[in-house]
């Protein structure tokens, strides 16, 4: 049995990595159909594009039947230390979306 | 001398292709110093990343002077017919700068 902490909404985050890109767009189609609220797809770097493309094929080709929209939107940068000891920076988005 | 239609903010955009990355933060740049109210940045696929990327070293490398910010962030697809006369989608970013 879940606590109402384990589903608060803001937990439902599926991040996209280099597995296959129907793996990630099944992740966020499951999260809906087990009645979450919300879902936030989160990306780095060369996988931004693909975070884009899972938000996009997720709403638009297997959540039709529900009301999911884009909530949120917010793209910024993170710093972290190469393999080199160089700081440098990776930028990163956010796509939140909501059953209405 | 420009007319007051050739100057509206909705007309700032950059496009990012496949040409250096910093052509492209120079060109948001430059807009902002030549007065811009507005840049949209907009890409597409592959590119989105790549989009991302400029947003966020333009703003915080080379704008630190200026007060820019982030006023829009949408997403969306496009079809369209392949070389294959098959019709596909892709995915699309578009990032609206404001200088406050």
């Amino acid at each position: 049995m879940t606590t109402e902490e384990e589903t608060k909404p803001e937990e439902h985050s599926i991040f996209i990595g280099g597995k296959p890109f129907m793996n990630y767009v099944t992740g966020v189609v499951i999260q809906f159909k087990n009645k979450a609220k919300e879902v936030t797809i989160k990306a780095r770097g060369k996988f931004i594009s693909k975070g884009v493309d899972v938000a996009e094929v997720a709403r638009r080709k297997f959540l039709e039947d529900k009301n999911v929209s884009i909530k949120n939107i917010s793209i910024g940068s993170e710093e972290f230390e190469n393999k080199e000891g160089k700081m440098v920076n990776v930028s990163i988005i956010e796509i939140t979306l909501i059953n209405n």
